[in-house]
């Protein structure tokens, strides 16, 4: 069902890799509420084709690459944006992120530094660069408004999550900081949106992925939220209803931010133990 | 301009003083985006008159008073709602407060502690009463959106907010709480919304409000919500698109609630403070 | 080992029912680390008598009965406590809780609201009406220090905990609250410790405490913290090496709060969980 | 006034710059505590040779130049410091911290992004350097003590703090996360210290910090923590007395955290502000 929510907005999405990722459903979303879009990816990815698919859904919206790390990129998907759209830019979804660390199977208490910077630098600093780039052009029109996906990992530890936990919490807080300026700025928002972990392609590589599926379900009232209802939460946080929502840091995870234990949890737990 | 983002939804409205009131205009909004309502205030206040004004624009939507620390009359109102209806309710804003010692000028350090309870009753635990009164008769629809009002001063002291602080820090608790349980049974969901200050009616009385204001203002990088932008953000948590959002306390702020200062309320001290 | 820590410091201990209450163990850290204290708990409790042993271990401490919701009950010991010390009291332990529902076994969903009002006034309005007492006779000296146990289950969901959840909010409210007034006045500072579940008398009453004990243990990359631990981390917060913490909610729990899982709680799940 | 606190127990002090610094001060708490002590410093820092001075007072205390950035160097400073202890090491504090862009005048909305890169690298990846040295050379001691020191810009803008927000909230998560690792190893607990604003020669040096220290001053209902506050603090952690204390972030601030607003404040406002 769709509302009109985003007519005649413009915005960019970050990451959609495939139809299972959030950013993809988000996109469909977007686009399904009115908006018109400019799709990007790190190279490397688009060399899959699979974007081209979502962007035929989506009124043929121009695929722009650009490495995430790499200014020069930024400047130039901002400006061709900007150029597609005559004008300046409504909404962005940030969607990006990569452990090299975890992807490479090392352990938290034996990253490889360069490793780990270069995820800080894809995962967290990668916002800085989309903003900064935005800030440079003066591409966000008034009341733009800028979403990130997160994780609680950034609250609590969940070993598993390694060090994408850091870089989330790096994320964040660049949120918040770079939400003050744009705020003050154009009134421009800026968020994070924390989601129940979700059977991506990314996120399944995690290991124990499934397991911890099972106990986040079992720990959440109303279960994990699934990655169509994150769109629409995204959809929503672009509309014009939430103009004086910023720097804040919204759980979409089915109540598990604030649930301590519940009885699922415990009788799932073995009698022995 | 409207979404029909609640076409076919129909709720309860409690707490529309007059036209300054949140609830006031989260009705309006409701009602705009196909909402059917049922509005709800004290009898002392219903006694004013000005909510018949309200109803007419609102399709005649039938007044029930309830005294919200009466079980009694809570249950007259969700059964009359209900047969208003036709059936089930699925959304219900809880914008209800009144502090007696506030009102009486106690200050904080000399609490009269029967005006203390009766603060927590009418504003804190009436929620729990709403709620289990709803639970008893099995009245929320599955997917229901319960919305409470709170304010800032559950996390930090506002010295003149006094014991409405204690008593947010327990409404917000109770959100939590009954969020669970009812996020397990029927998946509904219970948020609040942390507004920013408000010349309400209300919230005008608070001694040194003005200056207080002024002061959220600079500190908020998007400056203060207005009471319209929180309706918007209340159609919002009541639509489909916010089903996986439950037990959250939800700043609605202008980004007051992040901003540990800003440039704006430095250079608003007195040169030798 | 003792250190003379709260050498010349004269404190009172509510709560010390028995010999597993955290509050006995506090009171006999205290007294070993040099203070003078006043033991107290509610008549009906000191009926037991056990709390005599304690008195004599501790320098034969007077022991002064006061029901906590009692502001003449609370007068008379505040008084009395001062004439024994000769001057002003330099620290408070408020280890007080009830639950009158949970002990009658009323699911959250159904609490007698009648109880609920005992609930609050026993474990969290007692604070204020503690604090309230020491303001009106200047019964504190300047630094003083004021702690009250609480737990997690005041910012996260703990189905069991019922109402003590709500309770312990509206406690850790009280505590900034109070704390500000006190802060600025005599720089007296108040706060929190939010201890890991502990097998207290009181405690262990709670249904299903058991597993939830070994969940905890399992989910604190230290382990739950012992009441002896507790004790310890009590005296710490009143002595002169803690003077600027105030208004804060400190956790003691071996890293439960900022865990958000184990790798032993998932081996702890069922294999088809 | 000493107490043994932390007699013979042994420990690691990085980043006592001069008389002013957070760390000296800890420094000779820690000694006056009974602990014996290792310095270190940046080489380029340890040039100044002020820090011989502390060296001496802390009972010739060797003086160990590492560049926290440097992986060769930190295992150079943990093996030469347990060699000087004859075994394990008991307590550490990372008191270190630079943000380059800060320095050179970038606005956070400029930042260039090879100087926040060090920014990181030195002020928070430190950390996880200085632990997984430790991990690896098995250096800390069974309820060995971590402290590192943060600021609460972690949380909340503050828009002078500029990158070093986002370098504190890293350090905060590697604080957690390593924290879960060490604990469930060896019982390590590892937290971070949020101090109130501090006229260090770093703090200092930030642009409009007077006003900022004045407006914190009257924001703190016990006013800004002083230096020798927190170096007390600090031996409190590094004390058996806070065994179960670990992965948190611990305000030391005069309750500037949890403070709205206060009347000083808001009086020091201009009026026609």
């Amino acid at each position: 069902m769709a509302y009109n929510l985003l007519k005649g907005k413009k915005g960019i999405i970050f990451g959609a890799l495939d139809e299972k990722s959030i950013a993809w459903k988000a996109a469909l979303k977007c686009y399904e509420e009115g908006a018109q879009l400019v799709l990007t990816n790190a190279p490397v990815a688009l060399r899959m084709g699979t974007i081209n698919k979502l962007s035929e859904i989506c009124g043929n919206a121009p695929v722009i690459g650009a490495d995430v790390t790499n200014v020069d990129d930024l400047k130039n998907l901002i400006e061709k944006s900007m150029e597609h759209f005559g004008g300046g830019i409504d909404f962005i979804l940030h969607s990006v992120g990569m452990g090299l660390n975890v992807r490479k199977g090392k352990p938290y208490t034996e990253l490889n530094y360069d490793w780990n910077q270069k995820t800080f630098d894809i995962s967290s600093v990668s916002l800085h660069k989309v903003l900064k780039t935005c800030w440079e052009l003066d591409a966000l029109n008034e009341h733009a408004s800028v979403v990130a996906l997160t994780y609680i990992a950034a609250q609590r530890v969940f070993p598993s999550y390694n060090e994408m936990a850091d870089a989330k919490a790096l994320l964040e807080s660049i949120t918040r900081m770079f939400g003050y300026y744009y705020g003050e700025r154009k009134k421009v928002r800026v968020n994070t949106i924390s989601q129940s972990p979700t059977p991506t392609t990314a996120g399944s590589g995690v290991q124990g992925f499934d397991s911890f599926l099972s106990y986040a379900e079992k720990m959440s009232p109303l279960g994990n939220a699934p990655a169509e209802a994150c769109a629409d939460y995204i959809a929503v946080m672009f509309s014009d209803l939430t103009r004086y929502v910023t720097m804040q840091n919204l759980f979409h995870d089915g109540g598990f931010s604030f649930t301590g234990v519940t009885d699922k949890v415990l009788n799932a737990m073995k009698p022995d133990a």
